[in-house]
């Protein structure tokens, strides 16, 4: 009964059997028939012209999606908390060749025009300061909450206004638009974001994201930086079959919904049983609950597994092959608490 | 009847069935039971300490193997053909933050101690010129030959008087080792080498190769830097699975033995027919033959396939899958030419 | 009645005569008699032995002694008001081809034990978080404010537990050590500070500042990475002249000892017209003042160049050059605001 | 009576004068009124909108000028004995985060659109292989032979063809526009070349070079990379005055024309004692003779002070403040060899 990530979790049957279907010989790097045909898949998801690269990481897609945006001399705005900031080893300051993140708050780990403008506007215009270039937000964020397509509508008009490129970590993309239930295009702010990380590691694949651009002229640099990086694996067919397969009726959306409805379970107990106890609103599939040592303690004396978050507090990550009748006995314990 | 390449081959049937059977969740990135297990393994098979990473591609682990053995204002030495020069898209420049690659010279893409000596001794050791700091070797080389242990240990002297780390690039390491036959130490200069690029993929594996460091000292600072490349993936114990299931029983060997037996096929057939058509001796699983476009045309109207290579000669390949009556039939085609 | 800054001011008439003195023809690059010399001079200085690196710019000086203290992958800790943090245009990235700059707070911007403490605690020690390598603290300060010897003592004490490497930006050290008056090891912190960014260009030289290593290990890659910058001049002996006309004599020190004079006068008038008026102490040649848009107009219509500082305060800077005259007229315009 | 090199000659007298006269306190960095200047007086020297920056040396020059040239994924053209290729510590690989230079032939250090062909043919356009951005030539070679205005047009055209930008290293630009003596655009291939860095401290200068922008969109890039390198300086006024100094009353083609009038001496003495010992077309100022060991011995008896150049020849450097009467005794001595 593990709820400590969602990015440890099994690979989902479909996309095994998807990569098997593979293994015949094709061309090599990303000129197989699978990795051709993830354009026109994208496309069709979003309603939207794009580009699309496969990598093996999240981290990696942030970094291949972010390098067209920002020259080494320039920064991206993000939240003090976001990924590329706290845990991906510093790969920002080396892809985009020693750029700097421009931090910003926003509760809930998600930004806003406001903050934005409160770092970037004290900035001069001269050689003496890192200048802004992009915007990066997570989808969900850090705290498993979901922007609204009219909190991306805002932050993007903003950008536009200022010239800056924004980009979306949708490390847990599915986990968001499974809650917003508006479809893929509106959860990616189309229209608004110029690329998306598109994470299928923690929802179901093994080890294949997508770089997806909406401005396909930005997917030139990125190719020969996917290169230059290491990550343009000779038997790409294997990531673009993940892909395909996630992408294959629905499957993303709906093992997304999967987690999330076990987080929900949790949120729900948390806050029926004691209003307080939940640090952020229950979106997609984690659940950050303030308790205290004993009480975590009790709950892993019942053979719950989860990380603590610092030392009052304990998050619950669900993934897409979630134990539903786990997760509700989970809720009972903490309603019991 | 495919001899383009052996790096789009398919998986070898019990990588994929070690590969199934690490589906069950464990700890993410490295510190699942599998990844565990690599030190203690690797060490066996090169009766050497050791410390291993897994990563996604060969250009990969070049270049965190070089990490720790060359500073951003320094020089790595290497043939001028090698794949960290020609064909990573400039990946070095990359990992290495600006290191310089400086290319020798050396029949068959193999490099000797008087080429190394030929590029590193006009170096004035002032600031104005990048000094050498490493030496990297490909066994096998790009045009399939091996260095047998005798001239690795001259490098290694080489590298030892003038205080060069040795890195060996293993794309096809299994290749070498088969053709050597002298076991994994052997072939991998231990001893002389500080890090070995062990290469699975184009052996029978999807997308896991091993940095073998064998001064583990090394490591620390290649691990920072193999998060910093997005190259730690989550699910890692795929990666871990696949490099167990093929150091396994020595199957690394194995399928190695049987690419390198079909491309022997070719190579005799093509001394037995004409004794100049071999641009380079045959020894580990590619063959270079002169000929012309017409000969090429045959060859591919009775359906072959392989590269061209320049204006007068092609090149075939042959991987862990070869059929080797297929290659007894282009064996045939290549001596009736 | 100039108080905008000390950056640029005019170069002292014993800095011309040193650098016209030098003008016949010497070795180029550092390999004349004058830089020859720099070791021995700042070694007598320090009381220390001392490799000695000139180049042209305060920017320039931190970033190369940062260099060997801190890997791409790394972190450096310092005020989030730091020079290099704020003013250098992202220099520190570039030079360390990545690394992070991690910042913490402290009054009047200065830095403290349990700042940096709050800053690396927090800090896992994976690979996922960027690590701490070093510190860099600004001797005067940002706000023109002096670590005491003991502050700089408690500091280099938590470097050594946590094994980080210490750095001094003193592109006002001079200011720092007229105002503590007790030498030149003092101020900078011997025993504690493996590296000083030694300033001259704000204190009446032209364009010369010394990378001071305390570990002269540490000065051979620094000098590959100042050649590497293109800051290694051909006609150095220019800024080496420079160097030695500051030290001789202590010109350095009486220099400081006049802009810091000037700005006591001011502070002086300041605490004496209303106490809450300044915003720092006054200890080297900075004024931080809080006065109103109509009191800046009231100065500056009676001669006086400042900078504001935000929308509530004032910025004063003398230089080694300072009128006293005219800081005793600023002096008693501030205190009949 | 040195001619070892002009790189360490003193200091022209205009160009103290002019240091001297811009003492007085202005806008610190290059914010003051020389600096000001330079875009109108460069653009009246070559007939040509421009946009100039100052820098201190010219490694920097040449990096900052390719900057905006060449990604970091990309490549550079120059020859194999470019100054930026053998003497600048690997300084283009730091500046351009790891782009590569690609390496042509061509006699006298001179390289030919055959030539540039000859590397930039074989790159097959996938992103495998460092796809080439840009051309560096250097005016005058590394052997002192000057590019003539067609061979410079033809170069130029194929840069157009292939869109590549084309850059001029000009660290002796002086000495070939005087040996052209067709005036500054002229020697600049103005139309053709999109940056060059034109050199004034080998021609009487201190530490100023010119990087000039004929296509002024790149120097916006330029000035944020000049700060980020360190190399903005606050009395940016003394480098400014010094340019301003050496393009008043074309000072600098009166230095360049005295240079080469002493090494055009060495070079007829040479050729008329014996027709094989020059290496080189004496064209600018560098003369570079063959000449056994025995002969340099003698040459050193005399008092003559130059460099070997490989076991069987000697060059030697003539400065602006060349001793004709000196270069005279020298020819004579060659003459008499």
């Amino acid at each position: 009964m593990q709820f400590l990530s969602d990015n440890a979790a099994p690979v989902h049957p479909k996309v095994w059997e998807a990569m098997r279907a593979a293994d015949q010989v094709d061309a090599p790097y990303d000129g197989d028939a699978l990795s051709a045909r993830l354009d026109e898949a994208m496309g069709e998801l979003f309603g939207a012209e794009c580009a699309v690269l496969w990598v093996a990481t999240g981290t990696a897609a942030n970094c291949l999606a972010l390098g067209p945006m920002c020259p080494p001399h320039g920064g991206v705005v993000c939240h003090r908390e976001a990924h590329i900031e706290m845990d991906e080893g510093g790969a920002p300051g080396f892809y985009l060749h020693g750029a700097k993140l421009l931090l910003t708050d926003g509760e809930h780990a998600k930004i806003t025009p406001e903050g934005i403008a409160a770092v970037i506007d004290p900035i001069r215009g001269d050689v003496h300061q890192v200048q802004p270039h992009a915007i990066s937000i997570t989808q969900a964020s850090e705290y498993g909450c979901v922007y609204r397509p009219d909190e991306i509508a805002a932050i993007g008009a903003l950008a536009q206004e200022r010239g800056l490129k924004l980009h979306m970590d949708g490390a847990r993309f599915g986990n968001a638009a499974a809650f917003l239930g508006e479809g893929a295009a509106s959860a990616a702010g189309i229209g608004h974001v110029d690329a998306l990380s598109f994470g299928f590691v923690k929802n179901g694949g093994m080890n294949a994201e997508a770089v997806v651009f909406f401005d396909p002229a930005m997917a030139g640099q990125a190719r020969y930086r996917r290169k230059r990086a290491g990550h343009l694996q000779s038997k790409g067919r294997f990531l673009a079959a993940q892909i395909l397969a996630m992408l294959e009726g629905d499957l993303w959306l709906e093992n997304a919904a999967a987690a999330n409805a076990a987080a929900r379970a949790l949120g729900e107990a948390a806050k029926s049983a004691r209003g307080d106890r939940l640090l952020h609103p229950v979106e997609a599939n984690e659940v950050f609950l303030r308790c205290t040592a004993d009480e975590r303690e009790e709950l892993r004396g019942k053979g719950f597994g989860f990380y603590d978050w610092g030392a009052g507090a304990a998050r619950f990550v669900s993934a897409w092959n979630a134990d539903q009748a786990a997760a509700q006995q989970l809720a009972d314990a903490i309603a019991d608490l």
